[in-house]
């Protein structure tokens, strides 16, 4: 096992980063905010610290002493720290409510097990106290998936995995690693890198995920197009639940009976907590070579993405913008190609070690399909800012904007449909409340029958923005379900998107996830109210 | 949707293939036998039709009239020719015990629904009656995964889905094709082929075998390296069970919790029986590129399939035999490239459609890794006898052989030592019994972080030919699992690898499959003793 000299820091409690990676909005947005969207120009900071209401821990003694003597006292916290900063997630209205000075949702207490073995000792003993549990690796959920609900019980304990933090083993002939769950993705990819490797994950939430968190929530990085999405990598995973442990997984390929790791990738912490992961990885890519190119409209952009998905001969990263998000982009950065996208939409792709073979036919294959290369700039220009995104909402949220995010998962058939849908409805919402916005999307995971949806919604803050934003969210949810599309390509289900997943996977669907939970998780400790209806 | 005017006409009840399919073996394959393996020169022919025993069928009444009611009494058969059909399978236990006149175990009655709501209404009628459903596709199972056992039930039907045998909708943009579930792989094909498009998916058991059957089983065809297995495939699946219908999968990837399909695919008709399945679909390659290589040995040439799956250049077929299934293919067929591989390893190879595109690097790394191209000729002669082993089979059976195959896969790094493993207890055993094999090898499935093995045996038959092999089986069964690798890569568990499963799956992965087919099959009529130990 090989473990870390240091750690990733922990982001603060009412933002989606670190203190050093925050940095206020320009005048200039802001005068884009004023004139584009209407947005009145008010500052809308958080409360700070000591405004935040959090309630007492309601952890019993008879529990901490059971907690304290599996996992060692100074693994069990019950101070005011520990607690707001496992509160929740970061969805915006996360982190609207906490920047509000709302924490009373924490958790009774932050226990941190330092084996595979404690996870499992932790919850055959939380099970029989009826103590819930809700498992915690980087917190960067947006669809409540870290919620601290109680479920019915008494108490509630963050199960924090951050000492599931080695290098279990490499075997460099098969091509896989075997890592902790508690692993930020930073780590993981240090540790690996000492030996040449990497996992080739790279979400927006690269900087504090974890690698229990990618696994439990099937996430996909933005480099899905050439290493995959996260659930594709796995090999073996290993999860503790109440009733034991299961270790799943020994083979490439296997015909012996259904997949159960597909039971457990996406299980969001409701039926187990996943303390190991088998992955494959690749060699640290030798060659990059990055290009930007522009497509005269977004059905244009897509249709070629298509092409390269069916004919085998997509980049290692492919991220196609509308037309809305490439004008955003250019305002934001006039540096990025300038004219030569006005009015169309920009492609961004990647190709790195074995795709790097496939460029010249990627690259015949776009120019077929109507792409005009903009050279090497704009795609280095993402690549600088490809984890901006949420610690720019931080600043937009200062400044009385409302800024979110959802996705979705489509046919190729159904794709632009969908994506009018969602735009539509996104829009309406928002309007009809006063507050006009301005919906961008983009296609960043392309596969032979489909592609993926990214809708980025900005507008002014209403006076309840909380309710706000679901009502917006709502009808989102209803376009999505309408158009036969997936309630989550990569954010997952977690509380925000639970009524949908009936619609998803039928009545008996939802029946065959209670039993599996009843299976493992017969008192229902397991992340309460979490992914099923 | 889309029918077929013709049908692909049934093996008969005794062998693997049709009486036109049927070839006895040369003179010189006798004399192999009786030379090189001790096999006493004698004819071990099958019984005729009339000898054999057919129990009566135990259907009554009530439960005729029902299922007359539900899918019309000329498709309820209870005639000894369509119970004897659906007797069993295909493997050589399956086929010695036919031969030998016991057909005992045949169904009560041969029900053929003719739409997925049908099937439907049959399980839900059949668990208020109590009587066990064993669904039937192409009934090629060689894992006794169409034996008709009552469980504990009164009747036992065999459900043949040969009725559900339409092209539904074919998705052109989206590359996607649904087809039901009863169609065998040449009609689908043959659909397919109408639009230009091709599922890519030969397993051995293509002439004979049903989509439906490749789900529930997750088949893997020759061709695996390019088109992916059958489950990879999978986009959407329709699945019926006594409680209802589930319709699972709405993008090509989802982040919407567990992959319920996942539980389906690979259920072996022990959790629902599949309806209809939207697959991925290709269009049918302009260019085909075949190629043979000899390699020293079977470690350097799976060293080098290695390289190809790790550095994405696999062509559509890669096909390593080890050196005696090199040494025996060549006796067969002498025009095969010759002295060339003598004493080494045949590797197959065929590029079609995008793999074109890596053909020169796939040349240079099979060279590189110590390959020569031994040109197209012995490529070509492969497909022409890529689905005859099993024929080869059953005219071996006249002779006095027994001839049986199994497969697994594993992780690179353990590859060598689960080949010799396996080859060592499969020779023993045999040996013990004093029928010393012959024990053929190929890896014929290549993943970025291991492969498949496929074992061939050959040897004289003994007394008692099916406990002889029984006892081969489990020494074989016993070395997968000491070696870390699974039961089965692409035959499925069934009922002859029941015994393994809890070792693989671990007793709470057990309890889930349990768990989940409560859920859906509480009364447990759905292929009774298959899957679930």
């Amino acid at each position: 096992m090989t473990e870390l000299e240091h750690r990733t820091p922990d982001p603060v409690w009412n933002a989606w980063g670190t203190a050093e990676a925050a940095s206020p909005v320009s005048g200039q947005v802001r005068d884009l905010l004023e004139q584009g969207l209407g947005v009145p120009r008010r500052d809308t900071p958080s409360v700070p610290r000591s405004a935040v209401r959090l309630g007492e821990s309601r952890l019993s003694e008879p529990v901490r002493a059971e907690l304290n003597r599996i996992v060692g006292a100074e693994h069990v916290r019950t101070d005011a720290e520990s607690r707001l900063l496992h509160a929740g997630g970061k969805s915006t209205p996360d982190l609207l409510r906490r920047r509000a000075g709302d924490a009373r949702a924490a958790p009774d207490a932050v226990v941190l097990p330092g084996s595979p073995e404690q996870v499992s000792a932790v919850l055959a003993r939380c099970a029989e106290l009826r103590v819930a549990v809700v498992p915690f690796g980087g917190g960067t959920s947006v669809v409540g998936g870290v919620e601290p609900e109680r479920g019915g019980f008494d108490a509630v304990l963050a199960v924090d995995l951050r000492r599931l933090a080695a290098l279990v083993e490499l075997d460099a002939e098969s091509g896989t690693a075997t890592l902790q769950a508690g692993l930020r993705a930073p780590e993981a990819e240090e540790l690996l890198a000492a030996h040449g490797c990497t996992l080739g994950h790279f979400p927006q939430s690269f900087e504090h995920a974890s690698i229990g968190g990618f696994a439990a929530t099937r996430s996909s990085g933005q480099a899905s197009a050439g290493y995959g999405r996260f659930d594709a990598m796995v090999v073996r995973v290993r999860v503790a639940t109440p009733r034991g442990e299961l270790d799943l997984g020994r083979a490439p390929a296997s015909a012996a009976g259904p997949d159960l790791r597909q039971l457990f990738l996406g299980s969001e912490g409701a039926l187990g907590i996943i303390t190991e992961v088998t992955l494959r990885v690749r060699p640290v890519p030798e060659e990059v070579v990055p290009e930007a190119w522009a497509f005269p409209d977004f059905a244009g952009g897509s249709a070629a993405l298509r092409e390269l998905a069916q004919a085998e001969a997509l980049p290692t990263v492919a991220r196609l913008s509308d037309e809305a998000e490439t004008a955003v982009n250019l305002a934001a950065a006039h540096d990025v190609g300038g004219g030569q996208v006005a009015g169309g939409c920009l492609l961004i792709t990647r190709c790195e070690g074995p795709r790097i073979a496939v460029r010249e036919r990627m690259r015949a294959l776009l120019e077929e399909a109507g792409g005009s290369s903009l050279g090497a700039g704009p795609a280095q220009d993402w690549e600088r800012g490809r984890y901006r995104g949420p610690h720019l909402r931080d600043a937009l949220l200062d400044v009385n904007a409302l800024v979110e995010t959802l996705e979705t998962a489509t046919s190729w058939s159904r794709l632009q449909e969908t994506r009018d849908a969602v735009t539509a409805a996104l829009t309406e919402a928002l309007r009809e409340q006063g507050t006009p916005p301005l919906v961008l999307c983009h296609l960043s995971h392309a596969y032979p029958t489909g592609a993926s949806l990214y809708f980025t919604v900005v507008c002014g803050r209403g006076e309840e923005p909380v309710e706000q934003w679901w009502r917006a969210k709502r009808a989102a949810g209803a376009a999505i379900t309408r158009c036969g599309a997936t309630i989550s390509h990569h954010h997952a289900v977690g509380l925000d998107h639970r009524e949908w997943l009936t619609e998803e996977i039928g009545e008996l669907g939802v029946e065959v996830l209670r039993a599996v939970k009843s299976a493992v998780d017969p008192v229902g400790i397991l992340n309460p109210g979490k992914l099923i209806p």
